[in-house]
């Protein structure tokens, strides 16, 4: 695992930036046989897309090309290219900002590291960057239908506002595609609708928690003891811009809980073992106990805000003010779902291969 | 990185069971010319290691051996192993618990994952894994050391009773090694011993939060866009037993501001970047910015308790009571702090070794 | 290091088959504000590319184009991802050996491994593969560049013709790269032509020996005990279609001598070490001594001939006559050499970073 | 894989130096359910331990312990320990060397690299590293037994006698362990015996060529492009001590023949590809195909020799003589040997691994 290959069996690397040519991803050790076609990997891509009213206005077509490692539909167990055209970029908007550090984004710190920075829309900083995690996620979510294993996420709190999400997966995630919040929850999305409007309109942004839930996935995933399910989950969680704490499970709350409240019982049922209860998250000791795995991303408000703000020229080392007009989300959760389903997605994918529970398709 | 092989140039091997025969690890790509000695890591080990009132009372003595990677007191570059040997361990008290599956605990997983467990002390998920993250920690801090980067930690909450820590890094450091809980505020230290000692009194545990920072860190470390620094270090952390959540900075509560407000301003201070706020948390994109590294871990109670839980015998396959009488911490978070820097200074090390900071010492 | 990613800190991905869209690699770790344009790239594609009279008459173009990683023609050190579409692409005379394995090729162990083969022109395993290592190649060798260190390669020996390289690096490079067959040599070339064509007219093939040597490669390169230098070359040089066998200085030959004529003798000029003989081909306990690395790789007879073969029909479980017409090289030895260059290239860039012998360059 | 770690599945750690404390190694991912005992691994040390006449006199106990890992005779599947106390040593002799460069040894890279070294009896360049490797390769033959795999080794070539080896494997590898030069060839075995007593005589050493076999290894291991099987093989021989040359099958002989001579017609037998010659000694485009994996290696005379040197003293910076006394095999081969079959043995177990062929043995 680099900066940019993710990965144990079931590897991806990606490349691009914001006004590259193109974004893309390179995905190595998928199971030889398994069926794929652009069209598995489009449909996440779309899901990933801005759109709507309370969505960035940039015209991303995000147009899929398989370029390797596919023959007769079928995966042929070498490396898969994947490649989306980077079409409509207008970097003149971010040639004022070219000499400045825009606040809460990535400009100081890979300049700090590189001595130099492609200033054009965030370059490899940017959101866009997220295209090729979901390309690869799509292949890794066709791998796992094929197991019955599925992941799904949805908005848990946004704005301050929390959604109820005593549903149950199914509806959860049925209601949260529904409307461009992704809320599993119509009451809150309203409200939280008029939370990301009202920011917006103010030059600003909100920000929220996500909730991803990964089905089915059973018993004994994870390699103790650094990489852990959950470390490995957290690894990938928090490599997604923008995330700022990652918990597995009843999470943060734990530390204010008694171990008797906290510990899930265990109980047997139809010959197996079961948790009668689910604070662990699906986890435990690192290694997966065939419950919901469920775990919550932090994500911070929309940097990129039109509200005046205080930085600095680094050519002149003076200070200035900045606004950053044009097509920003107000807020990202939304959008990010997807990514971080998609990197759940992927770590499961991996460690089902390292435990062996994936067989060549053919 | 693999199960129990962390790093990428600073690399860490670690190995043992809690009632096996020993404990130790191997740390390789530690910079040559370095002067290392026993002392230095035995001072780490002895944080990590029981006593008190409120403590197990297992008398761990984990004295360290260096077995190699050294030559008249520096290191030569080459594998550092290290040892210590388990003393003073009694199985007894596990075997009528072999059968059973306790709660809270990665027995099960274990057993799903491997189909055979050493049940003694919870074999390498116990908590004893750790001294071989703290002694390759120690070498770490010693590196960081000489680089006048420093990883201190203590709790920020225990029991639900939060720690005043605006007294700043020094002074919360040198409060929370004066008392038994790590805690830097001497009026909430004894709140919390007062839960702690009553949770063990009802047989009963308690969780907490602890918070680690890293001072003096240079700009630049993280690897975009898989590892970045705070990906990396959720990585870390998460893979620590017990710990069940990690965040950045500001953390969770970004997930309630607005943009204008989590930003941090950028200001031009003596021919430099300083960020006047530190919401982020010294991480900008994945990358430092220079600024306080602030991370926060959430830590589940203790799950051995004495109280009555509900289990499954698994050769019987049926449900059965089991209550953990013994040695056991009613809480965790001290005895986990050390654990915590250990991880960090790892990754601060490698990050700095990667980013080609870190040149021989000779 | 896994099946399609090389390197630890230069990391080299590629992807692509013979007969798909396009071929390519993703280069990440190039240190930042090394200015790079395509015709940097393109000059050793055009190395590798057949041509003449003793060649393929396969008409590559290999265009190569830049995606990512590059600003102001500056890499900027995030992943620079190139891409080579495969043009001229005539999948026909394959279609009649689809069920058929090709004696001497990876027909039957791809098929035995994956369960599923692209038969068209050798998919993965076709030479075509190399166009993405030289690529990554040409980067590596324009970092060495900077600092002084040129790798450079040759026939060494050709259908049993020896060459004289007795004149010294930079005149057989010269001479090697005035003729087709790549022969620092010219009696020689001359001979092995005559060889070369001899086979072709009877349908047949040839092999030879190429000599890779690296110039002035810093003392200190390697890392021990597993990844030295000489193994990571061999690890390199063997992966390498069509190579059988690796050898460092005086290789195999070492295996009849004595250690008072093996060892090299150790002399002090200018202040420095220096060594009076190169048996040791620049490497001792797998670590660089400063003098020229120098290896020698075996590389076997192209496989596709048009002679009779024997040989099996996987669908119809029979044994079957083959005879592979078509555009292939009768001796694949000189258009290797790049590709050996490049990965020689690759694994010295890469040990000179882990060594942090190379800053960014800006 | 690193300098100190090898394998992706089935890690291996080694560490220590030939005069340090101990030496050992930590083996990671080795399938749960194995039985495995001190004696397994004891009897692969006795085999590498020197003895005889032909020998080094320095008595290495080689008493290995296991530490961790293992419970009631079973692997666990967490890291296995393995640690062997450096006994009987006297770094006396290597006092006045202490400045100097031996010939053909590392003393100088390692010095050049680290800036510091261990003098006493080569450090961590030492051959008595190999027996970390050896313990790993011992677990690694007990697994592949389970799976009817063996791997065996013999004395090829030495000092220019050739072993007559066409008798086939299991009376080559019985007859080799028959005579103290792994000679498979009872002729051979004596004019080697003169061979190497004459060059002692002379206070001098003599190389050779070992050959390593793998029988029943199944089709479909390695992993294209890069992680090839022989790429793999080539790394792991190449990182053995003293070895400068690795070729598989025909090897470097190959260079002389026609591609009609070397490609191994293919037939159908019992239902099953077959081929009729072994040229590619077992592998075909990097990936294994079910015949006999057949590799050598060029085995470098000792370079610790009586015979008076030319060398450097660093301090003085000045030429001097030196005459290493001392107990030093004249001939090194035989005891390779069950280090190549180690390392070859921990490649096809890791291969084996990542084509999913072995499960956990509960």
């Amino acid at each position: 695992m680099t900066g940019s290959v993710f990965g144990q069996l079931f590897r991806t690397t990606t490349w691009g930036e914001s006004h590259g040519r193109a974004v893309g991803c390179v995905v190595e050790g998928c199971p030889s046989g398994l069926t794929l076609s652009e069209s598995d990997i489009q449909k996440e891509l779309d899901r990933r897309r801005p759109g709507g009213r309370l969505a960035s206005s940039r015209k991303e077509k995000d147009k899929v090309e398989i370029l390797s490692g596919i023959f007769e539909n079928r995966v042929t167990g070498t490396p898969i290219s994947l490649l989306i055209w980077n079409k409509g970029v207008d970097s003149k908007p971010y040639e004022k900002f070219k000499d400045l550090f825009r606040p809460g984004h990535a400009d100081y710190t890979y300049f700090a590291k590189y001595g130099i920075r492609d200033w054009r829309g965030g370059g490899r900083a940017s959101g866009r960057e997220t295209v090729g995690r979901v390309a690869a996620g799509a292949i890794a979510k066709k791998i796992l239908k094929n197991f019955g294993v599925s992941v799904g996420g949805y908005s848990k709190e946004i704005a301050g506002i929390k959604c109820d999400t005593s549903g149950g997966f199914e509806e959860n995630i049925q209601r949260a595609e529904s409307n461009e919040l992704r809320c599993p929850d119509e009451t809150a999305a309203k409200q939280v609708e008029e939370k990301v409007l009202e920011a917006r309109e103010e030059g600003d942004s909100v920000g929220g928690i996500a909730e991803i839930v990964v089905r089915n996935a059973p018993a004994g995933l994870g390699e103790p003891v650094f990489n852990k399910l959950d470390a490995y989950l957290a690894y990938a969680i928090m490599s997604v811009p923008a995330v700022k704490g990652v918990e597995i499970g009843t999470g943060f709350e734990v530390s204010r809980m008694r171990g008797s409240e906290d510990n899930d019982p265990i109980s047997v049922g139809k010959g197996d073992i079961k948790f009668e209860t689910n604070n662990a998250g699906g986890i435990l000791g690192g290694i997966s106990n065939g419950e919901d795995i469920v775990l919550r991303a932090a994500i911070k408000p929309t940097p990129s805000i039109s509200k005046t703000q205080k930085t600095a020229n680094y050519k002149k080392m003076e200070e200035e003010e900045i606004e950053i007009k044009g097509r920003h989300d107000p807020c990202i959760v939304p959008r990010a779902i997807p990514v971080l389903e998609a990197m759940t997605a992927v770590v499961i994918t991996d460690c089902m291969m390292m435990q062996r529970l994936i067989p060549r398709f053919v």
